[in-house]
């Protein structure tokens, strides 16, 4: 998704290993590749660096960046904004990581289970992730630290401070950076996901002069409540600005035509949807409005349209493309 | 809901005050008495305090407690257990709270916005609510603490140990006890509310010879899964155990019978709920099932009691409960 990483090294546990494999086959991810995890988070990070500098350690050595981010998969709501800040700051820095406001206040707890003391919250933050390094930075840290850093430790911004003396910039983040840790974050992170995909809806029109007032007016009646493109094409010619608009993670279409059998269309929409990969993350949703403002327009035709269209939606589901089709007759 | 609970004082900003009243008649609340809140935490909660105290505050003076708990209302998931636990911690010990595991490393930032120092995750806590205290501990802490305190501190657990010398006793609380801060933590809620809803359900099996081995079968396929309770009463007689049930707060039940026009039975357990409030807070889903094993079972007859249900169902949705009918016809 960020044009600009060149490789994505995931670390997984031996057992899990397969299954990763597995997922990033299928949604064709790029520039990644697996390592093994080890029993503590530190070893695993230091695993996922070796690779980049250890010959024995991988059949093929991929290129040393001058960056490395290093990223919790359990905080999947990472903007490309955040990461960006981040890896400028550790040029310059040699270390930055994200950070958010205390929820809580942190208190230290005494031998015997009572209150030592508290501290002041507004003194302190949450270190968060993303978190970037010059790579020989982190790399010398980690070859530099104990047994016990690595069995106990977690704080990566820690290891730069001890072993390579760099004071790590510290990057506001978002709230969406939290940790998926409870159940309960399940529907957390739910809720963002189908917030986002409803963020931004396409409304195309099909050429014709008739629609033109409709293409312009739907837009605009949206446009207070989400993110509208609207394009007036033919679906037929393979439009660049509509694959634009596919590629950038647009999840719901509004297609207004005017007359019968847009089923050739649709057709071409799911096609280049189904091209696009996107479905396979996220349903996709595809209103195929047919606007009837002929004279002699016929109810029991329309409904024949609509049938057609409940068929065609029917197969569409199963690649998680979800059509629905509208009819409107004015006289 | 905690029976040795004497009082609840909910302190409210100004402008809330008319709905917080609204909402405690509106269901039903005893022993609640709101308070207007300052513009600070603290200031808050010692305009709370000062209720059981300052007559010049407050018309009628409260009894004022042995001990008092402070909680936060972004944090609804609190278990009686808990309460309990720091409340007798408090008698014991002054002052009690909860506290729970940090999620992440906390960090002290420098005046240039870079990394400071880290502290080790594992010998500090993230400080939650309930707390309990003393009142005359808590109480004399607020007189005593500047203006300073009131204004910018947050820790009650703090204001207990530099005022009155009093090292409060850390309670190990459950993973719910979160604040609920972000609108994903809604989501995170509701799901939360709807998995304690599905945890239990009621059997009620009605009298009769025929039906005792569905009345045991069903439920031991159950409970497995959840929890069930399982009862042979006549719904005609104010059964207690089945009292006990709803008050209990159980929101599912199943009702199994043997003969036609169960109407009436399903209109005394409806009317019982209704009588016991919980409707009002989330809706109650009953079935009733109608096995028939006579001989001359009809089709018909049977679809036409589902019919009367349907209707019935129609009439007690209004009052939050979701009558369904299930009709099971065996030869």
């Amino acid at each position: 998704r960020i044009s600009w990483i060149s490789d994505i090294i995931v670390v997984v546990s031996p057992e899990n290993i397969e299954t990763m494999k597995t997922i990033i086959e299928k949604y064709g991810h790029k520039r990644v590749t697996v390592v093994e995890g080890g029993i503590t988070r530190h070893r695993s990070i230091f695993n996922g660096l070796k690779i980049f500098a250890e010959n024995e350690f991988s059949g093929h050595l991929l290129q040393k960046p001058e960056v490395v981010v290093i990223h919790d998969a359990v905080r999947p709501f990472v903007e490309e904004d955040i990461v960006s800040k981040v890896v400028m700051a550790a040029k310059e820095h040699g270390a930055a990581g994200a950070i958010r406001p205390l929820v809580s206040t942190v208190i230290a707890s005494a031998a015997d289970g009572c209150l030592d003391h508290s501290l002041e919250r507004a003194r302190y933050r949450a270190s968060e992730m993303p978190q970037a390094f010059l790579f020989d930075i982190i790399y010398e840290a980690y070859q530099q630290c104990t047994d016990y850093d690595l069995d106990y430790g977690t704080e990566c911004l820690h290891l730069a401070l001890k072993y390579c003396k760099t004071n790590a910039k510290l990057v506001e983040g978002t709230a969406d950076l939290w940790k998926v840790t409870y159940k309960r974050d399940l529907y957390a992170a739910e809720s963002i996901v189908k917030d986002n995909l409803s963020q931004q809806v396409c409304v195309i029109t099909t050429g014709k002069e008739s629609l033109a007032q409709v293409g312009f007016l739907l837009p605009e009646s949206l446009k207070n409540q989400i993110k509208v493109e609207a394009i007036s094409v033919s679906l037929s010619k393979n439009d660049s600005r509509l694959q634009n608009i596919i590629s950038g993670q647009c999840y719901n279409f509004v297609c207004v035509n005017d007359k019968r059998y847009a089923i050739q269309e649709i057709q071409e929409l799911v096609d280049m949807l189904e091209k696009s990969n996107i479905p396979l993350l996220c349903p996709v949703v595809l209103i195929s409005v047919h606007l009837d403002i002929s004279e002699n327009n016929s109810f029991s035709i329309g409904m024949e349209d609509l049938t057609t269209i409940k068929k065609f939606a029917r197969e569409t589901k199963k690649k998680n493309i979800l059509v629905y089709g509208l009819l409107i007759q004015y006289k």
